[in-house]
């Protein structure tokens, strides 16, 4: 087994070429539930996915949110906004770390910064004018690794040409919304 | 004090004041800190923000991220796609809560199902053609509440033109990254 930074190269590769041949095999669905608690608090449960139509048990996580008290909150978890920052410094750590791998590249240390701005304006409904997400979010990539600048730059352009959560934020994704109503009225 | 669903409403009508009066006061920066692990693990730590430019300090709060096995990683945390399900999740938790709470609304029960489907041939660069992100993502939002279908046709409007997550994910959001070079290549 050929490992570098943790991931096994021969592994990936045996992906890539399943997928390459039956592209079914690549078709993800993913989950989450979300239920309100009290106040601004919230609990979301993630457990299984679909790989290929097939559902795939797995362990469960919860993930907690509720907004600070700047925002009416009790600071018990983080905010909404704070948590899209999570899961796209989560998302480019494996992009870096897999692409890594795959160039021969070995990483001593990867860290990200993120900083998003937002204006809670929209959010309060006070102006139509202001947008409710993030105006803008900002990333610096601090990496320590074994690689040339043009490696570097190289790892970085195959990272952010491939992230799914670079491209769902700076990318526009159909969201479809069904209210069920438990309650006769 | 007057609470609804948890929620202060006289805070939450005090806030909105605050911040049409000096819309200073509803501009936050958020922030999070992503350190890779090994292979594709990573934590992610979210504690202080701005709010009108000044650095409030709270707790700190640790979020994992990993990829399950069919995505070479270890399953010991979400991945990010499924953190971006729940950061959508806890958004519309806070907005139904917090609307609910404004429109004198009583909410019962509130749950949020979520899906979002992947073709892992974008982030593995298998083909161009298909985007790394999600291509759609589907929410159903199961709510037990004391009202009519009428108000809660307007909750939900309201809820869906100001959930910050929804304008993120349904709209192009620009993420500026920086690469800074640890060691000297």
């Amino acid at each position: 087994m050929s490992t570098k930074n943790g991931v096994d190269v021969a592994q990936l590769g045996h992906a890539v070429d399943a997928i390459t041949d039956d592209s079914t095999v690549g078709q993800f669905r993913f989950r989450a539930e979300t239920e309100w608690t009290d106040g601004l608090q919230c609990v979301t449960t993630i457990d299984d996915f679909d790989q290929a139509g097939e559902r795939i048990h797995t362990r469960e996580f919860t993930i907690e949110g509720d907004e600070p008290e700047q925002i009416l909150g009790t600071r018990t978890a983080p905010n909404a906004v704070e948590l899209l920052l999570a899961a796209l410094g989560s998302c480019l750590s494996v992009g870096y770390a897999a692409n890594a791998a795959a160039m021969g590249i070995d990483l001593e240390e990867l860290r990200f910064d993120l900083e998003g701005d937002v204006d809670l304006r929209g959010f309060l409904g006070i102006s139509e004018d202001v947008r409710a997400g993030y105006s803008s979010v900002t990333c610096t990539v601090h990496v320590d690794a074994d690689a040339t600048p043009e490696e570097l730059d190289e790892l970085r352009d195959r990272v952010e040409t491939t992230s799914p959560l670079l491209d769902t934020i700076t990318n526009a994704v159909p969201v479809e919304t069904d209210v069920v109503a438990v309650r006769e009225a």
